[in-house]
């Protein structure tokens, strides 16, 4: 078992082409010992942006902190607080701040995913 | 892809031996289509706790609100919103409110686990 706090996880710039203003965390994931899936938190900065982009595996996603929006085929959705996303794989897709503080989520995928 | 809050989903006590005070919700589950694990939230009110048990499965964990501990074989470890904590498979433990208020946290798991 181990436990720690979000903060002692070492935040870095999410640099996949397409993504503005994006952060990670990698809070539990193969490294740690992780057999199946990770979980990751998200940080975007206002007017920050994920990669419209579509990959094999799904996203579990539940929202911490801020407002933003999910894009998809269908258009856009409001994220708040208490808002759970999934999005099946295959699903084009991405995640922005639509307000003016910090849009904090968590992300869960299947290992080998990024 | 779906969207929801939290609130929309059905809260459902936790009927397992050895569980008191303790309530689920599915978010993210095989009913609405996930395909690899399970997201949940639990919340505890206070003196609420989880079975002290051991299972095959693995645990992934954020706390959301309130305090609590998780306990293990070597002790038990104060947890806070913002702790993460991973249970491999095979680990016995439980999760306790501590506190004064419902202490909530997400606990992602494969299917198939309970």
């Amino acid at each position: 078992m181990f436990v720690k706090d979000l903060s002692e996880v070492n935040q870095t710039k999410v640099e996949t082409e397409g993504a503005e203003g994006a952060y990670i965390r990698w809070l539990i994931s193969e490294e740690t010992g992780a057999p199946n899936f990770a979980m990751r938190e998200f940080t975007l900065e206002p007017g920050g942006y994920t990669p419209y982009h579509t990959h094999d595996w799904e996203h579990e996603v539940y929202v911490l902190a801020g407002e933003g929006v999910v894009a998809g085929e269908e258009g856009e959705t409001l994220l708040k607080p208490g808002s759970v996303v999934f999005v099946p794989g295959g699903e084009i897709h991405n995640f922005k701040n639509s307000g003016s503080e910090p849009f904090k989520f968590l992300c869960v995928v299947p290992l080998g995913a990024k």
